[in-house]
């Protein structure tokens, strides 16, 4: 559906300010808490507890993270989900957001409420509330949704834990995201809740650029991801893609982006076997362990993903970078 | 100065996300804090103190907020100067910011340096830090800057709080701040802290859409604002822009919007002459009583501005309303 419409009476313009914004708290329904919690004055009021101590934004922009065919409820809990992600990328869980609207006013108010039901829902399963955000008017055909999102970790599992030796472990099936994971896919907040309660879980990320540019981030200098290639998870999506791309489904479990898996590393002289069959008595999410953190060999492996059968660098070029030309 | 660049060299889509936020980085200067609480993590990590309980969103729009006249620093100076004024309204103090960028990659460096450093200029001033953030591509020729803004408040002033009887105080002056005060104002965080210390200080808010739209915003249902129209501080900029408008100058002090003063309330029953008596030793910037909280004669008065001299309501139609078409 797309969230344009050439009849003012059916737009924003038809609104203003004030409704809208009426409309808006109607369609959050209980993901909007009452004042002076929730939307209506100069700031929101955040309450006592939990206590935030992360914070994160991301955005969906029409034309890049959603379009015309995408339903809107699913591009409103896109928004929500990729922010969650990144919570659950700390270990944290998510307490409350803010909502910043840009949109043109021929935005669609039957497509507006579907994306803020999508996003009200996403929030209420995971018991997060919007207290408050802002609208400002883009150019006709525009649409931005800025949502940051708070939120509570007890242990906060950064990326730069990383220690020599580590096992490189990661939820879920990788690549082919495009097909429809982008826009269905769970946060793994009680994965990440879960593992920010295991000491001998040393650092963590959410999969966001594919592995081939996000798993470097994890690495200090001077070592090295060592990966068994046969052990990554490549989602059936991949498999499906790589018929027709021309590229092999590994090619895309590295390098497609969009995963929203957590990627995280476990102490080499950890117990890993009793750490997998806890993680199976508990969740149904697929857990492997693809490879681990060793030191480089020569210069050119430095931060570097190393195929361990060939010693050959796994995709040097890295997954997805934003806004670059490669013209 | 223009956003823009037709030289792809010199603009975002030269340099791809991981080397554009490494650029931002070091734009922030001062501004950045170190990891883990800075840039580069899944979340930013905020600090144990002090604990955010109030947060806020505001964007700049190209187009809208700022164009190809704007100084970038003013700009960049501007997105946070509005958030500190929320947090001002408040009656809190503002602790760290995430900052997500929406641009063109034909955005030029340049431009973009310098909308950085304004804004990490007006962050240091105001002890504020950016402590994480996003970068989204948009259409070539579109930029929107979102900061959301955490803050603190010992003691919220909300919008509310107003009680029957009470006094109507306002700071500065109002009105023609299109032509230049808009990009050029000091967000009243110090006044709002110290008028957030005086118990007789019962309500607050920010005037950015105009005394006229504000106003009944502070009003319960059943009450109305008697204003003393000789009083309202009327800015220079507008007598001057009445020169030529063809508005009465009070007319652009009640619509124009964009003011960024505190509008408050005191206690019917306070010592108002003490009050301002402290204010005069403490502050610079000026400080009107423009009217009191009154019960409606006339249901045609709820929530309404009423001129105590004639009677008649004052400008019923509001300030500027975003988004709404009126033709």
């Amino acid at each position: 559906m797309s969230p344009f419409t050439d009849n003012p009476a059916e737009s924003l313009a038809a609104l203003g300010e004030v409704e809208l914004i009426s409309r808006i708290r109607d369609w959050l329904g209980a993901a909007n808490p009452p004042a002076p919690a929730g939307i209506g004055d100069d700031c929101a009021v955040l309450p006592d507890s939990p206590v935030p101590n992360l914070v994160t934004v991301d955005p969906v922009v029409y034309g890049r993270h959603f379009d015309d065919a995408t339903p809107p409820a699913l591009a409103g809990a896109k928004l929500i989900k990729r922010n969650l992600s990144d919570i659950a990328a700390m270990g944290g869980q998510p307490t409350s957001g803010v909502l910043a609207l840009a949109a043109g006013s021929n935005v669609s108010l039957v497509w507006l409420e579907a994306f803020i039901r999508g996003l009200a829902g996403t929030c209420i399963e995971f018991s997060t509330t919007i207290v408050g955000g802002d609208i400002a008017e883009l150019p006709a055909g525009q649409f931005v949704g800025t949502l940051t999102l708070l939120g509570h970790a007890e242990r906060k599992l950064l990326r730069t834990g990383t220690q020599l030796g580590d096992r490189i472990l990661v939820t879920g099936a990788l690549g082919g995201s495009i097909a429809s994971k982008h826009l269905d896919f769970t946060p793994r907040i009680a994965e990440g809740l879960w593992l920010a309660g295991r000491s001998e879980v040393t650092a963590m990320m959410d999969l966001t650029d594919g592995l081939a540019k996000d798993l470097p981030a994890m690495l200090t200098a001077g070592t090295c991801a060592m990966l068994e290639t046969a052990s990554i998870p490549i989602a059936p999506a991949a498999e499906d893609l790589a018929t027709h791309s021309g590229k092999p489904a590994a090619e895309h479990a590295f390098c497609d982006g969009e995963d929203y898996e957590l990627l995280f590393m476990v102490k080499g002289d950890a117990n890993l076997d009793a750490l997998l069959a806890d993680w199976i008595e508990t969740f149904t999410t697929p857990l492997c362990c693809i490879g681990k953190i060793d030191t480089v060999k020569q210069a050119s492996q430095n931060r570097r993903l190393i195929n361990t059968a060939s010693g050959e660098l796994l995709y040097p070029d890295g997954g997805y970078q934003h806004l670059k030309r490669h013209d």
